[in-house]
């Protein structure tokens, strides 16, 4: 079979079935081991508080072409998509490592400038570049690799798998913007200028909620995924991680204005599928939820709930409860259809 | 200026000096930074020991071909070169995330066979694989990373930066074998089966010096570095980043008899610039050298010392003192001479 009909999902669950069942368990390291493969970043016992680690590549003509992103941009957005699964753990970010693969006719300028953007980001969020790794490539691949730890030890740390039918399910910030941006961009789409600089920033400068993540560990929440695939995708991996279901009640999804005035029907559709928001996405109480959402500095809205039903089904329903269906369900690498 | 006019080493100078000149050193993260960019792996203040980082990408058609490489001998050797650079710090590995980026064809049966590889070394060294990515791409791309520790907190570990004149300059193992196994392979040369058992094992299936590196800093070593891009090579990174110059004697480079007697006149040429053997190349004096050398399971060989010249240079002499020279210096990326 090729990695095509397995698709992503299906390859990642093989590989971590795999390293699971023949990795020698009584090994300090795996005995030490919270998280494996599987979330949105690993997680182990470290000597005084849980340590995170995460990696991502981004790979030129798949997940970014340099006719729509300067070197810069895609600085900043290397290093915010790989710090939103920290966030998405509820961790403190502390090291980065980048491996670069460049073609040597690469300009050197347009690497610093990549660094520019890096570090940028990296003042930002409190992050050292420690290291990394150059090599010579056909295209550009930046791979990151961030170190972060928790707050204190034990499992304060926020995994995919602990949701539980009744609690809510809800949303920092909103959601449809990068994609608008992305579509925007690759389509050539035109816009007033306000409206341009908006979606554009919303897809080539995402801000990874770290703060919030921190705010949902301190307030009680156990369960969160950060949304880079898409909003139902997502839901989807916490869902099937969690083993439930839920219930998403689309009138209730936060789509940003600009996004409702230039993309009228199909604005649902962006911030249900469209990913690269780098919001949170997370279950609890209305309780928690409640204190979250006066605590935190950014919108938080409940858009739904968990049930007990096939584990991974989301169900979308309007505001009278009446199920509605959306075709495209969000990114998957290797699927063609 | 194009990346390949400034060539892989000074790409990382530059990045070093720019991350460096730039980052905020108030950050708690750089603040307990002791290894940054330059060394084999980053290194931090963890709470109770020094903490290690290091990632390396392996791309199709630069590292590797898959004319010359099973995937399951490919799993092995991305783990092995990146333990090695664990070793070259003297530490203990721990954790391994793997990125993978693969193009849709791929058989799913040589990815469970590049893990199953993986995952063999995983289990030889003790390392717990965590987690990692995969994404589409249109040639493989491994990019691995290892984290890992010190066995004591402070600055117990082997650095490029410490040589100093007088110091002995030692290796463990044998040089040369790695590179004859890809010239074999590369160049299709026909040996009895041993030979070429032994060759293509050398190249393919590469044992990083984990227990030797701790041993070195149990014995006092200081500063060490693997032989990933070829003696001559890496022990210019050693001294530049050490300021001193080494005087290498070639005839007491140690390399195995089946490189000699199948190579002839290049054997040596074979050991001082071929590269991928993951040997650990130290200074020390002769008493620190003499204890390793007790206490090692494998073969310590003194080939020459440091020397107070221009930093970075290196010097072969014969067995006479004589000045003996060699073109080629070892492997860089992105340049083409």
């Amino acid at each position: 079979m090729r990695v095509s009909e397995l698709g992503e999902f299906g390859l990642i669950d093989l590989l971590a079935k795999m390293v699971s069942s023949s990795q020698d368990k009584q090994t300090p390291a795996w005995q030490r081991l919270i998280i494996g493969i599987g979330d949105d970043a690993a997680a182990w016992y470290g000597d005084t508080s849980t340590q995170l680690a995460t990696v991502d590549s981004l790979i030129q003509d798949v997940h970014f072409s340099l006719d729509t992103i300067s070197w810069e941009e895609m600085g900043w957005k290397a290093l915010a998509a790989n710090l939103s699964d920290i966030a998405a753990m509820g961790g403190v970010p502390k090291y980065a490592l980048v491996s670069l693969a460049l073609p040597g006719h690469t300009e050197v300028e347009d690497v610093t400038a990549l660094y520019r953007g890096m570090m940028e980001g990296a003042q930002e969020f409190g992050v050292a570049i420690a290291g990394g790794d150059t090599s010579s490539a056909p295209l550009v691949i930046i791979t990151i690799t961030i170190l972060g730890s928790t707050k204190s030890q034990g499992k304060h740390i926020l995994t995919r798998s602990g949701a539980k039918p009744g609690e809510k399910v809800a949303v920092t910030g909103e959601l449809g913007a990068a994609a608008a941006g992305s579509e925007m961009l690759t389509k050539q789409l035109q816009f007033d200028a306000d409206t341009a600089n908006c979606l554009r920033r919303a897809f080539l400068h995402p801000c990874p909620r770290i703060a919030e993540g921190q705010l949902l560990v301190e307030k009680g929440v156990k369960t969160a995924i950060d949304i880079s695939d898409g909003l139902i995708s997502d839901l989807t991996h916490l869902c099937k991680a969690s083993q439930v279901s839920a219930r998403i009640e689309i009138d209730r999804v936060p789509v940003p204005p600009v996004v409702k005035a230039n993309f009228g029907d199909r604005a649902l559709e962006l911030a249900l599928s469209g990913g690269e928001d780098y919001e949170l996405l997370f279950t609890g109480s209305s309780e928690i939820i409640d204190r979250v959402t006066r605590a935190a500095a950014c919108p938080v809205t409940v858009i739904g709930e968990i049930v007990a039903d096939e584990p991974g089904k989301i169900t979308l329903v309007d505001s009278k409860g009446n199920p509605v269906s959306l075709h495209k369900a969000g990114w998957e690498h290797f699927t063609t259809t």
